[in-house]
This record gives structure tokens, C-alpha cells and sequence, in this order.
């Protein structure tokens, strides 16, 4: 499986079909394919050898696609910077990969000053953008215009296609190296189960750098279909691509789909192109699928749990389980079965498998898994022990093969000797009909060790107190999970580029000085 | 990638489903996954030791189903055998892979006297059937009562699944060495676009020795839907079982589906379950293909090509295409376009890519490739070489990607210098009412080399002649491509176990004594 291999199929069985439509181009998948062969040439050109690290700080654009399938093809490794970090971490995430050039478009150029003098192994800049490059910096299109298409390199199967620094919402990054099959089997997999054909027209509204677009950005290359895409998300700009653009399959993770379904416009939209809408990467609370369920109720609801190191799917939970009658109905709240080409366990902290409806770590197995953390070899051993990712998630496993997951294991609370999962007392909270938006931390607590904490955003114009939320917790879950103190938060929380809600920043003010442990 | 993790997954998230449907005995996946563990288990107390290659001779049951996912779960090798073999033709296929044993089934023990004292390797027979294992023999159930649940072995991705020994049909067959990763990633490759789900009730109507349902096999466990099979097929019984198994998914070659559409009694039988017909492996006239979408109105139907080199899916032509109306009309003698994950060129001798619309090799390349030929280490570096899987299958490609094949290499006819390729004239005169099957060979002709002759048998009732054929010919194909002689065959023309029609068997006495260049 070569990545190269996957643009030239396409270019072959839908050469005169939509392979991108950004802005106010288009192009087919043959002109798609030239630039990409023709961008991977002018990487030569400036020195691209096989195995260099390439980076690209940028919003999305198509341009960010010809990127991701230039480099493979030309031998090169891609390295996606995730948009929200600041210029040290984003110095961390170029030096540790060791990129040679770094592409870099209008709106983080001028970040560049910060980074300059520091980037250790950055040779070249490249401008991906429109008109001619500021100084010192060489033009995307230069790259492109004039160039001859070259041979894609010969590389493929286990051999390294790109490099996903992990969220970096929590210590310190890792870069997962996933290799052209992990990438493209995992796209497979998925694909297949997750609607995504050849007359797809999916659009890309979640950002390109992170790896849930990125999956999206695999499937619709492997089937030949439609991109379309958005420069950022925003929920106007999502509804009216959706409908303007007659979408028919797109992934948001659920701080979108929450902004998309409750905003107060979303009824005034077309949506009734959408067949299918996939959602992942962090819980979804319920009171927002149901919003989500009646608002779009033509689409087929999935929800893909996964991680970026399994590249990235594990578990979906397809459209006939978003029910809540009939024999199907009961699964809702959870992520789903293993996708077809993968095995999925439980375990405790031995590694023995759990019995049925035991929390212990989720782990999966398959190859679409990484092929470990670039240079940090102890760390992959440990992650991928006994042949199985170990995700770092809590989760357990009902008769059905069903998997719950109860908590990244970063974000358990424990408080008193019990575990409490935060995900688990936010499902509580927004059952509030006055709650816009929660998050649940632990924060220090002298005997217990941890006190759970509640962070709120009304809905406008509520009025709700402390004591209401805590009083509707009591209600919903037992005792012990209950909020003991709730903070109301007049502004939107803090988002991560890749829209979860950055606990880190909520937790700074509580932890400085002392340690959260991490189990 | 491993044989035993996609068992393992379908029990998870199908446990209760049913995985099997034969005869009076069902069994659900958690059942069928428990017999598989077991009989991995009873091989090894037999003595089988990893890399073994294990033969099977035998009609379809459920049991073929547990020898093909046991034995890899084993760590051992399937080489599954063709049931219309002659004694000599079974000995080379055991001799040549090293089978150790061979599983036999009530069918073909009477061969077995004919077979003792050649087998170089075989040390064990295993009786696959009901009772008391005859003597010299043991029981397939003595393997399974009693013995323990053993865990998978540690094999998988590139690591030696299967050998399928190719068709048989002309000249020495050879071992298809396939890995884990061959088998399941081109199964889900295919899954995906074929039309197979977790709800998919599989007929098993075509032999189960032959990758085409050895393909369907890996889709449904892939997919963890259900396995309903017959012993072997026959018209009726797949009608039958169509009905009253309300089968959704059914694989036939095109003879099979001849027989099926074209049977008197077919239009007694409700077919309104089954929602997906895949067809292939050999070429499909065009009035059969026609007749099977009136038949079967409500079914998509799915033209697959391969070869058993290929895991064995290349391209598909999928329901949509199978229309003679609207835009996307015109494309229903081709085989389709390469399924994802998959790459199809068309090369001359020299390998150079054809431009469209010409005549060469059609060659294919992926993970699903197989490994080589058992022992054969210079025909697989020819077959394979440059990176390519050579199929010696004659194709263009049109403009749009989708491949037509216009003739197996070997039974391409060159007459007077032209190439004729045989299925272009089978299709000519499958159009003529009265023909209810035909082949065409190449006969010796001492000026032309070659001279066209065709085999024709008539439907019942039905009297035409040779010259009323030849003229019906010269209305809808080039002179030089026409019949210059045609015999009329009162019986059903020979068909190998496959259910091809044995050209081999048809050209043999006209070549007695001369040699046909294969070319």
C-alpha cells in the first residue's frame, strides 16, 4: 500500500471527477493528481531526500491536501503542526522531528520572527499561499508551476509516511510515527463502514493537521471522492458549505457538532444532502447527539473512537445503533464494536484480559497501529507491549462486544480512593436544560486528594446556581461523582486546535505548585 | 493482519449472531469460534507444527469453514483442493505442497485406495464427516470433542496462510503461496464496495476449494455476517436455499448463473432477499448477464475480476454501471475499475504502460498480491517482476479507468496472423437465440496456424445449424474473428471444479499429437 498508489487509482477510475473545491477552485482528479506529482518533483528540486521530515504550519486548503500526498509520493515524511500552539511548542514539535523545510501559510507567517534563530533543522520555508513569497521564503506555486510530474519514490507498506504529534494538551508531545499502510489500511477499514463512496462529497470543516480530518482526508483519497473544504471551522461557514456545497458526509468532533445543532440559525439551512455525519475523538454528551439526531434526521449518525496511534480508528457505533427503541436500541452510550481488521480488548494493569462490563485500559491491535513514538523507543515498548496498543483510555467491554469508554485515564478523578470519570459527570450536567458547556477536572483536595470540580457555561439568559447544578447532579449519579463545587465561566471554554476542551488550561490555576499524578 | 483476529473479532461483536447455516446444524459465532479454538487445538495434538500445510478434499460444509480459519489459527497452512481432480492430478497437489494431512470428506474416500502409498508426505487422514472415523482415519469431531479452547498462534501479515493451487485447466498447477494480510486486506478491500455487511447472509453455492467464494469467505467472516451453504451446487438447492434462507449476498460464475436464470422453474422461486449478485472469474455473456437482471430485479450486481494471484480481487463493476440507460451506460462489458487499494495497468511485452483503448497485459499491484509460487522461485520472480503481478490476461483500459478483458493469454486464438480473442466470440454467438452454451478454440488450420471453432450447445427443442451460427456471426463480428467450423455438443459442455468450461478438455482432441503455443 503506497500513498502514491492511492492518487494514481483515483486519477484513473474518476480522472474527470471533483477531487477539491476550496475557495474559488476546483479541480478534477487528474489535474489534483499532476499537481501533487508535479509539487512532489519541485520538493526534489529544493532538496527533499527520501526520509526528510517536511512540516506545515496552515489552516485548510487544498493546498494542505497536495501536501499530504506530495510528500510520500516524493519520499518525504509530513509532519502536521497542530494551529493553537504557541511558537515554543511549535519549535519543540520541528526540532524533535528534525524537519528540513517547514510550509507555512499567511496566517502563521507571522509567527515566523519567533521561531527564527531557533528552528535547528529547518533549511527551507516555503509560502503556501497566493502572489509572490515574502523574502527568504520560496512559493508554494513556484513549486509547482513548471515543474515536471516526477515517478512517485518507491515506498510504501511499513515504511514511514508521516509523523502525528499527539494533542499536547497534556505533557509533553510525541510524535506517532504511522507508516503508509497504517494510514491507508485504517482508511480501508473505515471507509467501508463509515459511508464513505465513490459519489462522496465530504467536507473538511475539522482541521487538517489533526488526524480525525486526517483519517476522513485518507478514506475520501481511497475511494476517489469529493473534498470540500473550509478554512476553518466555524458553525456559519459549516452550514452554509453543507448546504451550498450539497455535502454529503462530514466529521466534527462533538464541540462542533454542539456549536453546528445549537446554534440559533442551524434550522434555516439545507441539510438534506447529508447522508452521513461521523463524530469522534473526545465524548459526546448525550443532550447533543439527540440535538444533532433532530436537526440533521436524513444522515446516518457514526461515532468513530479512536486515537493516533491506532491511525487512528478503533471502534465505530454505526447509524442502526442510534436508536433509542427497538432491539437495537441500549448502545447509544457507547463507542461502538471493533472495525472490521481490528481487535479490541480490555485489560488490567497485568495485561490480563477483563471480564465483561469491568473497566480496565482499552487496547487494540491491528495494522493500522503505529509503528511507535519517533525516538523514544522505550516509550513505544512500553505503549505497544505484548503486541497491543495500550491507549491510555478507561473503558470496558459489555457482552456485545460494545465498548464504553469511561475516561482518558489522565482525566480520572480520584477523590476519596474512588475513581471518578469525568466524562461521566458531564453527561450528568448537560442533562441541565440551562448548561451551554461543562468540564469536569479534579482539583487538589487535602484529605480527599482530589475534590471534583465543575467548570459551567449557561445557556443565555439562564439563571441557574451552584447549588442547582449539584442538586440536578444528585439526581442523575451517585453520590460520590458529584460536583463539590461549580464554577460558572461567562466565556466559551478554551478549545485545542482540534476543538477538545483544553482541561490543562482549566486545571493551571488549581495545580500550580503541586502535582496532578497521572495513573 | 491475522486470520485468527478476524474470528476472534466476529465472536466479540457478533457472538450470538449466526455464523453458519448447513443442513440441519447452525451455529452462532461465539459456537463456530469455539469449535475453531478447538480444532486448532486437535491439529496440534495431531502433530501439526507451524508452517504444516494441511490438505482438505471435500464438498462445502460448515466444517470446510472451520478447517480454513483452524488452521492458521493452528499456525498452519490450508491447501484447499480441487474437487474434480483426477487421483494422478491430487497427488501432485499433495506431493508438491508437502501436505502432512489431509482431511477427506464421505464424497472422496473412495479415492483413497487410489491414493495410499503415493502420498510422499501425508502421514494423517482425517475423516470430515458424521459416525466413527472409518479405519486408518480420524474423526474431524474426535479433534474437537474434548479438547481445549488453545489461543491463536502468533502468526500473521506477510507470514504463509494458504496455498491455492491455480485452476488446473492447462498445464502444471501451480501453489498460490498467500499470506494473512493477502487474504484479509484484499477481503476488506472488496467487502466495502460488494456490498457485504455484519447483516449479510452469504450463500456458499460455489466450491469452497476455489478462491472466488474463498474470497466471499474471508469478506463474511471479515464482516462477521452469516455463512448459509450448500454441499455443492446445483440449480435448484441454490434456488432453494436462496428462498428459504433468505439469502442476501450470493457469488456464482457465470455458468452457475446461467444455469440459475435460465432454469425453467426459476421464476417459481422468491429472490426478493437477495440485495447483492457477484459475479466472475470468467468471462459473463452478455445475454446471461441480462436475463440474471430480469430474473433478480431488486439485486445490484457486481461484476468481480481477479486471478488467484491477486487474493484474487483486481477490479470491480458494481451496480450502478450495470445499466444500459443514463449517464452511466456503456460500461457493462468491461470488468470495472481497480478496487481501493488496488492498482490495474495495461503493458505491452516490454512492460511500457499502454496508452487507452489498446490491447496488452492487464497487470495489477497491492498487498493483496500474493507471495509467489510454492517452489517456484523463477516463474514467481517472472510473474511478479518489476513490482507487478503479471496476470497473462489479455485488456485495454478505456479512458475512464474501467478494463475489459478480452481474453485469457492462453485461450487467445491467432489465426492468420490476427489475434481472435475467444470470449468476443462466444459473446457473438450467445446472442443467437438458440444456443444455450458454447466455447470457442483454436483447432490446428495448416496455412492459418489457427482456424475459430466453435462448440455449441442448443437449447432444448431448438434446431439450427452450422451455417445458420456462422451467418448469425458474420452479422455482428469481423469476418476473420468468425467460426470457420462449429460442432454441435448434445451435453453440457465439461466444467472444471470451478465451474469453468474445460477448454483443455475440449481442445485435446484436436491437438493430440501437436503442441498449442501459449503465448
Amino acid at each position: 500500500m503506497r500513498i502514491s498508489s492511492t492518487i494514481r487509482r483515483a486519477a484513473q477510475v474518476n480522472g474527470n471527477g471533483l477531487a477539491t473545491d476550496y475557495l474559488d477552485r476546483q479541480q478534477t482528479w487528474s489535474e489534483f493528481a499532476s499537481r501533487i506529482a508535479r509539487l512532489a518533483g519541485g520538493l526534489r528540486g529544493i532538496g527533499l531526500a527520501p526520509g526528510d521530515r517536511i512540516a506545515m504550519l496552515a489552516l485548510n486548503s487544498d493546498r494542505y491536501l497536495e501536501y499530504f500526498f506530495a510528500v510520500p509520493w516524493a519520499g518525504g515524511v509530513f509532519v502536521p503542526i497542530n494551529t493553537r500552539l504557541a511558537p515554543p511548542e511549535i519549535l519543540y514539535w520541528l526540532n524533535d522531528s528534525g524537519a528540513t523545510t517547514l510550509l507555512i501559510d499567511d496566517n502563521f507567517a507571522p509567527l515566523l520572527p519567533k521561531l527564527q534563530g531557533q528552528m535547528d533543522t529547518v533549511k527551507t520555508i516555503v509560502h503556501v499561499g497566493d502572489g509572490a513569497a515574502p523574502e527568504g521564503m520560496l512559493s508554494f506555486e513556484g513549486l509547482i508551476d513548471g515543474v515536471e510530474e516526477m515517478p512517485p519514490i518507491d515506498k510504501g507498506g511499513h515504511e514511514l509516511a508521516g509523523l502525528f504529534y499527539t494533542g499536547g494538551t497534556t505533557g509533553r508531545s510525541k510524535g506517532v510515527m504511522l507508516s503508509h499502510r497504517n494510514l491507508l489500511l485504517n482508511a480501508i477499514q473505515f471507509a467501508g463502514v463509515a459511508g464513505f463512496r465513490a459519489d462522496t462529497n465530504y467536507l473538511h470543516a475539522a482541521p487538517m493537521f489533526h488526524l480525525a480530518n486526517g483519517a476522513a482526508t485518507f478514506c475520501i483519497a481511497s475511494m476517489a471522492g469529493t473534498s470540500t473544504i473550509i478554512t476553518a471551522f466555524e458553525p456559519i461557514a459549516t452550514l452554509e458549505a453543507m448546504q451550498n456545497k450539497r455535502v454529503s458526509l462530514v466529521l466534527l468532533v462533538p464541540t462542533m457538532v454542539n456549536m453546528v445543532v445549537n446554534h440559533p440559525e442551524a434550522g434555516n439551512y439545507d441539510l438534506s444532502s447529508l447522508q452521513d455525519v461521523l463524530y469522534g475523538a473526545s465524548p459526546m454528551p448525550e443532550a447533543v447527539i439527540n440535538k444533532a439526531m433532530e436537526v440533521i434526521p436524513n444522515a446516518g449518525f457514526h461515532q468513530a473512537y479512536g486515537q493516533t496511534e491506532a491511525g487512528p480508528v478503533l471502534t465505530m457505533l454505526g447509524p442502526e445503533r442510534h436508536v433509542t427503541d427497538g432491539p437495537l436500541a441500549g448502545k447509544m452510550k457507547s463507542a461502538g464494536q471493533a472495525i472490521p481488521g481490528v481487535e479490541v480488548c480490555i485489560v488490567d494493569e497485568d495485561d490480563n484480559e477483563m471480564p465483561p462490563d469491568t473497566v480496565g485500559e482499552i487496547c487494540g491491535r491491528g495494522e493500522n497501529v503505529m509503528l511507535g513514538y519517533w525516538n523514544q523507543t522505550e516509550m513505544s515498548a512500553e505503549t505497544l507491549r505484548n503486541g497491543w496498543l495500550h491507549t491510555g483510555d478507561g473503558g470496558r467491554m459489555d457482552e456485545d462486544g460494545f465498548v464504553y469508554v469511561v475516561d482518558r485515564v489522565k482525566d480520572m478523578i480520584i477523590s476519596g480512593g474512588e475513581n471518578v470519570y469525568s466524562a461521566e459527570v458531564e453527561n450528568a450536567i448537560y442533562q441541565h436544560p440551562g448548561v451551554a458547556e461543562c468540564a469536569v477536572i479534579g482539583i487538589p483536595h487535602e484529605k480527599w486528594g482530589e475534590q471534583v470540580h465543575a467548570i459551567v457555561r449557561l445557556k443565555e439568559g439562564e439563571a441557574v446556581d451552584e447549588g442547582q447544578i449539584i442538586g440536578h447532579c444528585h439526581e442523575v449519579i451517585a453520590n460520590y461523582k458529584c460536583p463539590r463545587s461549580v464554577e460558572f465561566h461567562p466565556e466559551p471554554l478554551p478549545l485545542s486546535g482540534a476543538g477538545k476542551i483544553l482541561k490543562t488550561e482549566l486545571r493551571k490555576p488549581y495545580w500550580e505548585g503541586e502535582e496532578k499524578q497521572v495513573h
